[in-house]
């Protein structure tokens, strides 16, 4: 399993950039606007994993909430999950709580969120990339 | 650059572990105790990055506090710089704020952090292994 991406609830994707240029040497960037997820996402990708810059697009958008609740910071860790259903079955099995069902995120990956409560504190995706 | 690891502040390293084995398939499990941080530290490497879970050892241990303010959750991200004091004083020239000088940390690294304030509410730690 390898960490996906770290993502990071920001007011203004833009200036968070400018910030976060200035000090890592960031291989590549890319913009995506996400419109089911009410988000625009700058993703900084790094020698072997990447920052996500999470914008709300509205009011309404789940990440709108996350900074009214406690400002800017990190909104969660995603992991890649090689086998995504049976990873989820089992950590279900287990114990852990899951927040929704398997689904389909931004890239085409498949994707689903424990629930802080089952994890110390810590939001966390499950993802898997579609084959190659 | 490469993300070294997460960190996340938890109540009990013990059965923090437990929860994240529920979860996660780790490599390997190292424990530490870093009496200078008054912290408990267990480390789980994944593939290509850790997480690391800190206890305090004490109620004056910096994570103590950070516990009592907000809860479990994570602490930090730490961050790989390959020339750490360039790196950092290419930082400061643009602007960044850091959180005491380079020192050393745990494994012969030298670190130190930014301050959150300069990196849109993210408490990062600069670090460098020593040469292998």
């Amino acid at each position: 399993m390898r960490i996906d991406h770290i993502a990071i609830a920001v007011n203004d994707v833009n200036m968070a950039l400018e910030n976060y240029k200035k000090v890592l040497r960031i291989d590549k960037i890319d913009f995506e606007e996400v419109p089911t997820e009410k988000v625009k996402v700058v993703m900084l990708n790094l020698e072997d994993t990447r920052l996500e810059l999470l914008e709300p697009m509205d009011d309404t958008s789940p990440i709108s909430k996350f900074l009214k609740d406690r400002g800017e910071g990190i909104h969660h860790i995603a992991i890649t999950a090689d086998e995504i259903e049976s990873d989820v079955r089992n950590a279900i099995e287990k114990g852990m709580r899951f927040l929704g069902d398997i689904r389909s995120g931004s890239y085409g990956r498949k994707i689903t969120f424990i629930h802080p409560k089952s994890l110390n504190g810590v939001l966390v995706e499950f993802c898997q990339a579609p084959p190659k």
